[in-house]
């Protein structure tokens, strides 16, 4: 693992919400559960939301972080799949989803969507003036540099 | 103006970065710059970026918040417009920008751009799970409660 996506994973533990977009919509605030053994990103979602919709047909979707407490800016790709394991829904069942759902764990509302990145644009940094002057001038350079704390990754 | 639009302009204040998507590009980090009294968020950037280019068209753009400190998520649509107004500039120059320009505020590469929002999706909270509850489930039922904490708004 490269360090660039190490810090990714790392920091992406730290982001309350991001924004994500999926099945043609705009893009709407979600919490994103990492799991960076089985490269994923997991969402407790309601059915009927544009997530839900998405992950049955195995849709592209798009999450997008903009967190300075974080220190991480991203635009990651990937794809949105259903998942109806009880196991896993059972180990993300934490505080967080447990406030969520007026009837609990077995509220029929409940889905669980698999987020598999393949591909992310990523800033590791704290938004500090110097750091966004470098994004601006790297999107004016002929190639983005690769290293350090701005780069794209695959997954 | 509503209450939401008056959170809307409060907490942007506080957002130190979003991600601006313009001229058909993938969306990047920048600062912005409330005003609302001029109905605008400014951006300063480098001249050749997706930004300072849309603007030279007056190309829509569109404004990405996600940050749970400001407690601030939304998708805010506009156009860009390039703006030469030295005057703008230097009452923008600020220490943020002193510090983004090698060559200070003569540097040729700064450019301004004014976004002029017309629509906006937000929603002001903290982020908690119950809030991004209510979040999934207001995009499930057939209409959007356009008061509180979420809702869309012109300008």
């Amino acid at each position: 693992m490269t360090a660039l996506k190490e810090t990714f994973w790392k920091r992406m533990g730290n982001v309350q919400a991001g924004l994500l977009a999926a099945d043609g919509e705009r893009p709407i605030p979600m919490t994103p559960q990492v799991d960076p053994e089985a490269n994923a990103i997991w969402f407790i979602t309601a059915a009927g939301t544009a997530a839900d919709r998405a992950s049955k047909s195995g849709g592209e979707a798009s999450f997008h972080v903009a967190d300075p407490k974080a220190g991480l800016y991203a635009n990651v790709w990937g794809k949105v799949d259903e998942h109806t394991n009880e196991e896993k829904l059972d180990e993300l069942w934490n505080a967080f989803a447990a406030a969520w759902f007026p009837h609990g764990r077995k509220d029929h509302a409940v889905r669980l969507v698999k987020f598999s990145p393949h591909e992310a644009e990523i800033w590791a940094n704290d938004g500090s003036a110097s750091f966004l002057y470098e994004v601006a001038k790297s999107n004016v350079s002929t190639h983005t540099p690769d290293a350090g704390d701005h780069g794209r990754v695959t997954f």
